[in-house]
């Protein structure tokens, strides 16, 4: 695990989680971004726990079919939801 | 207007309304894209007539109170969809 | 064909496609309804031609690799989504 | 406040913030229907502290401006959250 967070820059081992807040432009930002977010979520059939306060996001991950502990799919979850909230944001047009 | 269109890159006056393709990396980010963009369109109760299809937006601006004209709102409404598909976008987070 | 589009109230099979307009009190349960008829899309993997003007949602469904006929997959989509946009509506919170 | 609370079902007035949990059945159904309130909130500019986790939302409102207290903005919020939530659900389509 240690191994796989230091692949997830921004995240956090936090108790059994892991555990990171993004900081958006604004709420319009942090919204649309839970929507983008929400379409990998349900492509990896796991979810997130997170919470909107304005234009913040704190998101913790973990696999409640495990006993709440972090597995594979959060591992995987995280480093997508890093990429997207990421300076090459997938939501950059190219037209 | 012509003044008005060299402020606005990517965009066309097609007949009487601005349009514009964009064209995403995904699906999902094109479908996220809409729900920010839709965002300004409340903001300035103005709304676009778009169609997606897979990883593309097709945006037409024109003001049907005004005609079918383009107008001030057309022209404001495109530069901030501009803005929002643009390289430095908004919905990148800070953390 | 004729027999799946019985099964589908309110869909026309126009061309090589099946269409339906979708009238919502507001553009911003129009798009709302899209975000959560695009995760349909997503699961299926299957994508409509959608044009969204204010509070109307027009919906153009068929397949390109096959040649942009109608097939099984458009007629799944086309009951998805319009369940969702019946009186049933998936999208009442039971609490 | 307690007069407001009455015409409030559903919601609980919790130490300083008016609160409420909304199930839905399925994940796709609570992220549309973020995307559907976060309109209303961005209408009044007001904004909740709301939590998913799968399907559910946990709803916190109160309003930092006035110290973390709960005013007029926020049963308003509650209101227009609740109405969409309920039975009669603004995301049904007409047509």
């Amino acid at each position: 695990m240690e191994k796989a967070l230091a692949g997830l820059p921004g995240w956090t081992h936090e108790g059994d989680a892991l555990t990171r807040e993004f900081v958006f432009p604004s709420f319009r930002d942090a919204l649309a971004w839970m929507v983008r977010a929400g379409f990998e979520a349900e492509a990896l059939d796991h979810h997130p726990e997170w919470t909107n306060v304005y234009r913040t996001v704190r998101v913790r991950l973990n696999t409640h079919s495990a006993g709440g502990r972090v597995t594979a799919l959060d591992v995987e979850l995280a480093a997508r939801l890093g990429r997207l909230a990421s300076g090459m944001s997938a939501l950059t047009s190219r037209a």
